[in-house]
């Protein structure tokens, strides 16, 4: 396994179509385009890796898997009343699917998706008490308190928020939000902003390889039947309008963020996380994705 | 043309299906429907009137022909930088084609297209000048001091304002929004919550009858051109997706709002006002428009 | 009158900006784009003219004004069960809007509204007789029995018309279409290929003027009600998602069509016909609108 | 196994909530909705069922999956340029989703992708050829020449067919199908009206569980990778709006047909065949959904 992520490593570092660095949101616009790290946790708890798995980045939108989790602990099956779970065929900020559809996001990893869940996560509470609830969260399956926010990512995306502030007032203005705008996407930003190195999340999504217990710990986040339906959203929805090509090209359920991170599941085998910072044009990292097609290639993960 | 108004009158007295009022700006929807006024004022300054003609009512919509006219004054022909001029075929509120045509309103009388021209209109102002010169405006043309804005509508349309939020929101993502959103909205709010009379109301739109000149007080209050083309904006996008059929059943341009008032211009004739909070579907007063398809009838004054 | 027009025929000759010849249809793509024509029929019969005004071009969406006239005279306000009466705010041939109102189209004049239109008229006939049918009207209304229709132009549109087929097919998926799909075609291929100079065009829009008679000839060809709101629908929706900008600027019913022809109507006052073959980019007359615009400033009849 | 089938077919005969025959295919509408079949193919050759699986059906949209292998059999990669593979997010029969990709199917698996997909294998040929190879093509696969197709279904379709006719002339009208749009779908629609029994049907999708080899007769039908790409369609695409719910509750890759079958591949271990003619509100089979659900909770097959 290490032979195989050092070859990649290695590939990566000479590759120079690299893609483009997300600029929406200031902050993330800064980061250096030529870094590339890989971490594959397995369910003994040996974690391996290559390239800069050490350095920490934002997760962005890989942290909606993770309130999507909490969130289906906390009201359980009602989430679905808030969201669908239906790939959107639209970009992650499509405003038109919500219209057509009476302001129901259709599923959890689209922008709409994951600000209506964590309104279904905050139930009352202050931002700062939510947000507490969903770093301790990740803290725990990741089994590493070290885990934070990056406050500067956080405030670069509320400065440059209009079009999520968008999102939640038209979900609003059909009833389906139940808390104040500012304070939930406060949440929702923070949220986004949680840095993360490879090693962590790959060992943050071990509860997803094996039917919802993270074997390394013995401790069972979610259901069987949860876990697997958690990796079923990720297959479908977890690209964005490029879910079909990661299905067709890597093979497993997966979900990106605008950071550079992508975190895959290969069920009963291993969790992966990935990261580069440029992006191809739908905004999912572009070696990321060659890496782990790479690594299917080579290991025979795919589900398929 | 008192006895044509007095026969309009009655008969609307006795009509029982009058449509809904406007619910979702909850101190519209205290409005008794069972009332209805009309005026005509002619361009020598007479004024004929049948119904509940002085009672005040909000304006709402119909103020944005107001607004357009003083951003016109102010910004020129820039203003069509910042808005289109072609009919939706959408609802008031839509905002699918915001996304398909990267923010920019189609036209300056649906809500988007509103919003932007009171961005237009502040230049940096502080809501409370913006909203001071634009009343002065309103109160100029209608030749009346006494036109003023009703508080509480305008509060209950901030409390219920989620979608117009999220329109602005939208087009800010596109940077095409220049004031805060919260500014914006005050002062988007508290010009639809101007109160007339059916006969402030027909006064007020004197200047469109006569190519832009108040005849009665012999104020030039736009150029020929302009005030033929805000009339072939009011005749093509007066009424959201039901524009085509009123054309079609009065052929003069007019306005509407959802306070049940609706603007309508005989081009060297007479402007009108009617009154009647009850809406049609798409949210135009349905006995305002019908009163305003008998009027046209008894005096020929469509301009087709 | 004449010294107007010759002004304008003068001034059109000079214009290097002339647009661009439709492509879509072969035959139409072959026509030089250097020709420039204008036609004035006043009720009393007088016609003025400058340019190649008796220069035979194929009409194609102008028809649609023409074969809507004959529908409502042979089967009245059911035509309004068949088509709407709003503008589209789409493009000519957009399916979408169909899709969304379950196959019934907007308006009878973008394509698939026409289409239907067709369907309404043939009542069971071939398409033989449906077409004499129209031609015969044609000629009533433009009192001149030499009209005739391009077989070229006919032909062509029926190799290239996939778009169309399309439309109909799906209209008749919605059980909307009463006649065999390639027959209906036949027909409206044929209607859309009547060729006409700007004198002819002019004379057949008189009913248009004055109420529904054409007071040259004398001869009533609809109610004065009809002749009215079809003067709407051509100010409404004459000239696709350019008809807030034609309504803008020239201020008329207007009709256009793919050759490059125009029918406006100044009501009461004049039928007017321009026609140049270059094209804006949404496939109306670039020179004859701006003929029209010029026309109209000189005359003052907008009728707003 | 052959009791887990047996408990399946037992309690689908006592479940009165059977769904809807399709009925606008009229020859579909006609089918005893009170049936049920199920077969389970093993890679070592086994075959287990249980309830009517020798009853012959029409495989309809199952049938893309065979066409789509037999077209990258021929063209190889190439038919990426024809068909996309994302979800569409849209109904089966969507034209909407063309207009804004320039007649470009979103994949294979809808109406208009699959269309696209004939167009690909037809080569210039003409119906008979190309309706000969795929049939002789699925015979192969299935390892059963008494394969056939249902001619009184084929024409049936043929009869009721507007909407496809729709979709392959709005393609046509984008240059995107090389044949006569009338010998295409002939093509196609006898590929849809292929009969087959859940037993014939499970052999058939044996390639797709072996990397490409049905191990039971020895022959490689395509290439590992391509086998496993053909999988993550039928996950992602497989059924229509409803892949995310299928994925989420049965967690394998499948394809469903409006006669109310259902292929299902549990990678490494089994090829699925259901059968009730019952179809949810999407058109995907209701007791055939169910049936997978219970087999999966059973045997652990999911991928996920």
């Amino acid at each position: 396994m290490q032979e195989i992520l050092n070859e990649i490593a290695e590939f990566m570092s000479e590759n120079t179509d690299r893609g483009k660095v997300a600029d929406y949101i200031p902050e993330l616009a800064t980061i250096n385009p030529n870094q590339f790290g890989i971490s594959v946790a397995l369910p003994n708890g040996q974690v391996f890796s290559a390239g800069c798995a050490q350095q920490l980045f934002s997760i962005q939108s890989i942290s909606k898997v993770f309130s999507l989790t909490l969130a289906l602990g906390k009201i359980g099956d009602r989430v679905w009343t808030k969201v669908g779970r239906e790939p959107s065929g639209d970009p992650f900020n499509s405003i038109v699917q919500l219209e057509h559809e009476h302001g129901k996001p259709r599923n959890p990893f689209i922008n709409a998706g994951a600000i209506a869940i964590v309104d279904a996560i905050m139930m009352g509470h202050e931002p700062k008490e939510s947000l507490a609830e969903i770093l301790q969260f990740v803290r725990y399956i990741a089994n590493d308190d070290s885990v934070g926010i990056d406050e500067k990512v956080a405030m670069s995306e509320l400065a440059s928020g209009h079009r999520n502030s968008s999102l939640a007032h038209f979900m609003a203005s059909f009833n389906r939000i139940e808390h104040q705008i500012d304070k939930l996407l406060g949440v929702y930003y923070h949220q986004c902003s949680i840095s993360m190195s490879c090693e962590q999340l790959a060992k943050s999504g071990l509860f997803l390889v094996s039917d919802g217990v993270n074997q390394s710990t013995g401790s069972r986040v979610v259901s069987s039947h949860r876990a697997r339906r958690i990796n079923s959203l990720m297959m479908m929805c977890g690209h964005y309008d490029g879910s079909g090509e990661f299905a067709f090209r890597v093979g497993l359920p997966g979900k990106s963020g605008v950071g550079g991170g992508i975190l895959a599941i290969a069920p009963g085998k291993a969790s992966i996380a990935v990261w580069s910072p440029g992006l191809d044009k739908i905004g999912n990292s572009k070696l990321g994705t060659l890496a782990l097609e790479m690594l299917v290639q080579r290991t025979g993960w795919s589900v398929f």
